[in-house]
């Protein structure tokens, strides 16, 4: 069973990133002073886990058919991004958890989109996938940015109490998870034919045989335990390193964290794009900045309650929700109709930049 | 003839809430200093005559033949909402009538379509409705949104003079009024065809058989005297029994009034959407939200020159001003497709979820 | 040769303004303080030069061959704008030159695209026209929105130092010309199929045959000084006079100097609409939006470093940023559907009606 599991990283580059795993733990007793290394060290950890993970999900997944399997890739298919922002809430750094939240979002929907068209527009002139997947998943993806925009706007214009922005986040927390689990309903079950296309494609999503189930049940929780222990190491270094690399916290949270973070998903977007395949890239994107924004996010204020030092509201930095606002726009618009060219990547990545390029700029002191 | 009115009140359980009409009078003579119990009371009169309001209008519409009908519809639609908005108007109440003109806007392109999409998407899988009414109806809102934003991110922004802000209200107000009779030029007389299912489902909204000319007149007149003497009592006792329930006044404006004052086309739209009659439902949910925005809201600021204590200026509060972006937007792209199933009406009703709740927890002085 | 020119004059009524040519020199020699006289015979004399420009530059483009003359009408489309702007920019006036360009993109969107729709409209009962090109122009306007949007956002939450503002500017600048550059390649090159109706008839834009080469080129240097010449008599009295007028600073900005410089195109969009060649003015509109957005305000800010007093940074008044905003995301909305009437154009003249209201009765400390 381990030998397939040896085959599997053999087959496949990024996984040789592994042998960063017990760099890093050695590094961390070793050299604990040393931010920067540790942060990079750490960053070239998560990226391979996160491919085990994602191909561990997709493996159970498999195995326990079409309803729970869709539920568990559902539910555990950004594992690798909640186990990062529940490290950061751990350390109380709410700051970097809303800025992973906000940047994972704007990450999926305009730069692993925007690359996917882009390399698959590079091979095929003009490509064509389902509307009513992308379609459902950027309302979703609507509904969530109205949710986060109404805490974070009370928050900038109304000065509302704490005590209210608390009550508030717990609702809408509650309603995005409501929202969630209907949408599922709906495309699950009762209008699953619908969404054929885009349904059958996720599943074969890395292309790749499933693992037996044992090994991918080991592999998911062996993996996460990993993952969160490395997250640990990357969300204490990240500060000073940062600094040290004149980057300001917003870009570091919004940029790197969200690209380390969906390293594994982009991967599987961009070959789909470059097969042709390209309703399994539009899904994978848009589901996922979806899954974060009506799953982790919520589940995060929940969990804040239990495991953070105080409530988290789901108040974001103002530019923060405008860039969602626009990703999603900017989305809905493009996927209205179903066909794409190199060119339409070019535009979802030169809005990317320029976020990017924004937060890059900004003085430390004013993000 | 009195024989069919009674008729047609025994048939309809909504109009044995009529009872409630004398008893809010006498109420008022015995106990005006309970005014939670008149604001009850004044709720529940109100809704009954409402839709006798409505069916009045249809009946004289129906009888005047198509062109004038229209007209009379267009003009007399949302009476109900107009005559509680003056009797605020004459008591100087600007804040509740601009409030309940957002809620109504927001209420109807959120709430009354989600529910209908919700109910008719419960009994039948996949409807389809015209694209072509539902897109002239969401262009003249986002219209009237934007003419609505201009005063108020002046006033918020620039902090422009009051007498700046009158001239504009009231240019606004003339330039809302024209567009919309230009609206009812092309949708009812040059290009009255493309509009034709939407048309011909207006005609029967009610589906009863419409009432002999004199009966609909008399009731029209009758009844909305005795909604004009309601509204009063409601304006008065509105403020305090708000508190009494702990609402927020933007609360009681944006989402009590707004649902009141429209209950009886919401009967009309949600059993529409039971019998697949989904044209019919959008025709009334948008189209009243077009007819408040591009009619009722800029006749109320011409009447604020004649009938208020001061010219009323056309600036809202900044929330509401983005509730009703929001909401124009989010029936725009929704209805884009002319097709719906109820996840669709569960997203809608989330958004106005959001809305409400947010108006629910927001500190009374806040708002 | 000449005589072609003077034919061309002779049939051309608009060209008969060039008499106001040599009339504003004498005028500037021998009135000098007269600022209202020389702003109104300045903007009677551009003009004319506007639509000699325009039909050079389409004479050239004619005569070099699809791939060179797509180049140059999508460099020099908007000589008229750049030159006006330019002649601001040496003054130091970076107020006015914001203004004109912002105001440039709304009036090609909404009162160019709304009146050629409206024109249209009355002619033909319901026209027709590529939805591929009007979406691929809107696209670019809305990357230009947004990369236009983020320093005036950035300037006016977060109060970002002047070196931070001039350092996004100027990667903003570069990043815009560069997808400019990435959309000719793909329209015209590429994936030039797919726009060929548009390409078609910008062809023969203004109609007439085009000018031999020599006079075409002649005309374009001649004509381009004769602009800057006047331009400057321009720029240099529209402050006072606008004060004269009673008119802010805004309103002549955004409002005249946009439709002055546009007039040449205007008459050519106009006149493809009365024709039922709607692909044309759509194109147009459109086209000279986007390039003005991407081109000619990126040069500017580039040319600022070598030509202006101080490096100009892309920040805008919130409330152009707003209306440029509002007007991308209605011609958006708008051209989707590829079908147009009268009630469209109807629409879209009067959101620019709102705007020019609002900033016509806006106090100029104000704007």
């Amino acid at each position: 069973m381990l030998t397939l599991l040896l085959k599997e990283i053999r087959h496949n580059p990024l996984l040789w990133l592994l042998v960063f795993v017990p760099v890093v733990f050695a590094a961390e007793k070793l050299a604990s002073d040393a931010p920067t290394l540790l942060f990079v060290l750490s960053i070239l950890a998560i990226v391979p886990l996160a491919a085990l993970l994602s191909h561990a999900t997709e493996s159970v997944a498999a195995k326990t058919g079409d309803a729970v399997g869709g539920l568990l890739n559902a539910t555990l298919g950004n594992l690798t991004e909640l186990v990062i922002a529940l490290a950061a809430l751990r350390a109380g750094q709410y700051v970097l958890v809303k800025a992973s939240i906000a940047g994972a979002i704007v990450a999926n929907t305009l730069f692993m989109l925007g690359a996917s068209f882009l390399l698959g527009g590079l091979k095929h002139r003009v490509q064509e996938y389902s509307r009513v997947g992308a379609r459902f998943q950027a309302a979703l993806l609507f509904l969530a940015t109205i949710a986060l925009l109404v805490p974070s706007a009370l928050a900038e214009k109304e000065r509302a109490p704490e005590a209210v922005m608390q009550t508030l986040s717990l609702g809408l927390a509650v309603l995005l998870i409501v929202a969630y689990g209907l949408g599922m309903l709906f495309s699950l079950k009762t209008h699953r034919d619908l969404f054929g296309s885009a349904e059958h494609a996720e599943g074969g999503e890395s292309g790749e045989a499933p693992w037996p189930l044992a090994l991918a049940l080991g592999t998911l929780a062996g993996v996460t335990v990993l993952v969160a222990l490395v997250s640990e190491v990357f969300v204490e270094s990240v500060q000073e390193a940062a600094e040290a690399f004149g980057m300001s916290p917003a870009f570091v949270g919004f940029i790197v964290v969200a690209l380390v973070g969906g390293a594994a998903e982009m991967a599987s977007a961009f070959s789909g794009a470059r097969k042709n395949r390209l309703d399994l890239s539009v899904g994978i994107a848009l589901g996922s900045a979806s899954q974060i924004a009506l799953f982790v996010a919520p589940v995060l204020v929940l969990l804040s309650y239990v495991m953070g030092p105080a409530p988290m509201a789901l108040d974001f930095w103002p530019g923060a929700v405008s860039m969602m606002l626009i990703a999603t726009l900017t989305a809905t618009l493009v996927t209205n109709s179903g066909r794409s060219a190199w060119f339409v990547g070019v535009l979802l990545l030169m809005v990317y930049l320029i976020f990017a390029m924004t937060l890059y700029v900004l003085p430390p002191q004013v993000s």
